[in-house]
């Protein structure tokens, strides 16, 4: 089955937005430090319409996160727009007529809304009936490719708690916003165990990534120990 | 001058000890996972009079830890004791007659109290009057040494908010504690800017190393972009 894959740029103090966000800072003020280390690779500037740009260490670890996911999950708030019901003002996203999912993206929220179908292959799906109806329909939409989590902070907790993520990709980068919104917060019982899988140091930030540890994986590794 | 070192291990949701921490407890409930990288390797069990072990990434990262240090300075609560006045019940740490360090220790503490003098040149220094004092008189027993910093979080946080912390080796481990001593909290403004120094990845762990971005470092470092 495709993996539910999750790429995040974390602060060193744990957070993935600062604090204060809005329409105007939509990644928290400071929030920008976060992706200091994407934005000027050759490989985020050519998705997003731009030229030149640096080749580095994280250039693969960009590559993977921008391509190879046949569809995308994320929460209201990522999406944006405010809370509450949907304004008459219509707001779609922050990515204007050409996001750069190129592919159908599912939006958790508690409030109806028909698709919003924009340009390069980008729609927006509205889900209302939870997190599981929200995964469902991003794998079959998907077509056999992972399905990747954009976040926010809420939908992935709520995708960790669940067990339902089987991947995450940390970026952690050198600074500390000192508030705003934590990634790893509000995680229930049983908190999900976790195996690192891979690390890549880069220039400004340090990916690490992480695979879901199943009960069976637990109980194998401790019979190896044990033998 | 020397430099003020801190080494951590710290969970992925940024703990570096775990809740309900006790006399029984020192890491709080779970916070053992946090060395789980560190106890079994050959360059620990030989501080601590243990045989054997294994040799892997991580050796090269314990040496540093374990050595090279001529002072160390701790928190209150990292020797322990509980809060308060010092009890009639001598508590002398939690390391037993010849403590890991085999140099001065200078504990933070509101509480005078005499030095305690232990085996293999460990004697703890209690220093009540704050942390400029504490580190003048580390740096001053270092004898051109590094100090290395032990812990925990809030004595961290008050070395890192004054800007007297010149190195950090973070050891990210992969496990989720869900509640604890958060390392990096309380942090004031201005909060201090870091630089990624150095990553090695690590059976179970991966090492991150921060120095402290000086003002100076920052106005240099936007010159060289901006040419």
């Amino acid at each position: 089955m495709s993996k539910l894959r999750l790429s995040m740029s974390m602060s060193l103090d744990g957070f993935v937005a600062g604090p204060d966000q809005s329409e105007e800072h939509p990644l928290g003020v400071g929030g920008e430090q976060l992706h200091q280390w994407l934005l000027p690779l050759k490989a985020f500037r050519e998705t997003h319409g731009g030229e030149g740009g640096e080749v580095n260490a994280s250039t693969p670890i960009a590559e993977g996160i921008l391509g190879g996911t046949g569809a995308t999950i994320m929460g209201r708030n990522m999406f944006g727009g405010g809370p509450g019901p949907w304004a008459e003002k219509r707001w779609n996203g922050f990515w204007g007529d050409d996001p750069p999912y190129h592919h159908p993206v599912f939006v958790l929220t508690r409030f109806p809304r028909e698709p919003l179908e924009l340009h390069g292959g980008t729609t927006f799906h509205f889900i209302t009936d939870g997190i599981e109806s929200a995964l469902e329909q991003a794998r079959a939409a998907a077509g056999g490719n992972d399905v990747s989590l954009g976040g926010g902070a809420n939908a992935v907790q709520q995708y960790l708690s669940a067990g339902l993520l089987d991947e995450m990709l940390i970026s952690v980068v050198p600074v500390l916003l000192g508030g705003g919104a934590r990634l790893f917060d509000n995680l229930e019982e049983p908190r999900p165990r976790l195996r690192q899988v891979e690390v890549v140091e880069a220039p400004g930030v340090t990916h690490i990534r992480y695979a879901r540890l199943d009960p069976q994986d637990v109980a194998a590794n401790k019979e190896e120990h044990d033998a």
